[in-house]
């Protein structure tokens, strides 16, 4: 396939403190806007104390779990050396760190290329409500 | 380098349960078949109950070890309020977060730029057999 | 936008042993060579016991609670099987499962699109000094 072409875009979104946001329907108005049918799509997220993840996008128990469990591998408990903003600021690091800062899917026919049951996820993992910044990256052909 | 183009294809892989399946070689056959010398690979898996990792391709204890060590961080006994689909059901999507849905390789001279103890691999994490699709995107030049 | 083109360029790093070095000015570098104003980065590493990943780039407590926290999840004292090469061996390939083996950053006006707090590491997971080598695939238009 000859022709290639990219666009860019970006999602302001606003997070309510600790859990997930589904941003799949903003990343596929980028991908709708960019006209490209067949390529790659980027996501980026521009933070250190959130992060992206690809996760099942039917029951709500499943999004639970993983915010207690991994709440248990980067506990608030355990002594940390930098606690500048709080108990929750070196967890959200190490949380980060077990997560993505950048997903990238394939497009097909103008579409992201998930599976039935995957949706996009921007995990925040500090307390409070946070205003993130993602930059969407489409690249292939029309 | 002028000139760029996309190629996509389709991997299906029958995994036995939890455990690896080495998924270079089908890889490098999408890559052969793009004509593309120099530029991007994406493997793509479209579930969240396995994923990909790049590990070393000497050893088989590196895998047998890498299973042990995850099924502790992500343990059955521990309680996971989403159990539907049995004891590992949760498990395996902790496990998926932990590890990652896509991998990026550059290609050089035509094949993936790994190192020479890298290979992907495909992660079950049920532990019965299951059907795995993945989308493979090679963009570049010739 | 019209008239793509890619890239590629190569970093060794030379790591003290266990720790953080900052590769983002390296990265930097090849995009500028490149000429490319918007589009991907893309660094892979060549390595099973080293990976990569974004973080923090203002506190080195960050980084060192980190490397604490990551030792923990990942330790020496469990019984491994694979330990040809010492205790630091079959740790240091789950380290690497848990972070990245690459990263992918838009470019904007000819700079990786990162935020404000972010830089890009990588990170030894090995006792010993290691030459270390990257790859980075940059795409996109001029």
């Amino acid at each position: 396939m000859i022709g290639m072409r990219s666009h860019q875009g970006r999602i302001e979104a606003r997070t309510p403190g600790r859990g997930f946001t589904n941003v799949t329907d903003a990343v596929e108005r980028v991908v709708a806007e960019s006209g490209i049918q067949t390529g790659l799509c980027t996501i980026f997220l521009r933070h250190t104390s959130a992060s992206l993840v690809i996760q099942e996008n039917a029951d709500p128990a499943v999004l639970a779990d993983l915010e207690q469990w991994l709440a248990e591998l980067a506990p608030e408990s355990r002594s940390w050396a930098h606690d500048d903003e709080g108990p929750d600021d070196m967890p959200a690091h190490a949380r980060s760190v077990l997560t993505k800062t950048s997903e990238t899917i394939p497009i097909v026919q103008g579409r992201l290329a998930l599976g039935t049951w995957q949706a996009i996820y921007l995990w925040e993992h500090r307390r409070r409500p946070h205003r993130r910044e993602l930059v969407v990256q489409v690249c292939g052909s029309a």
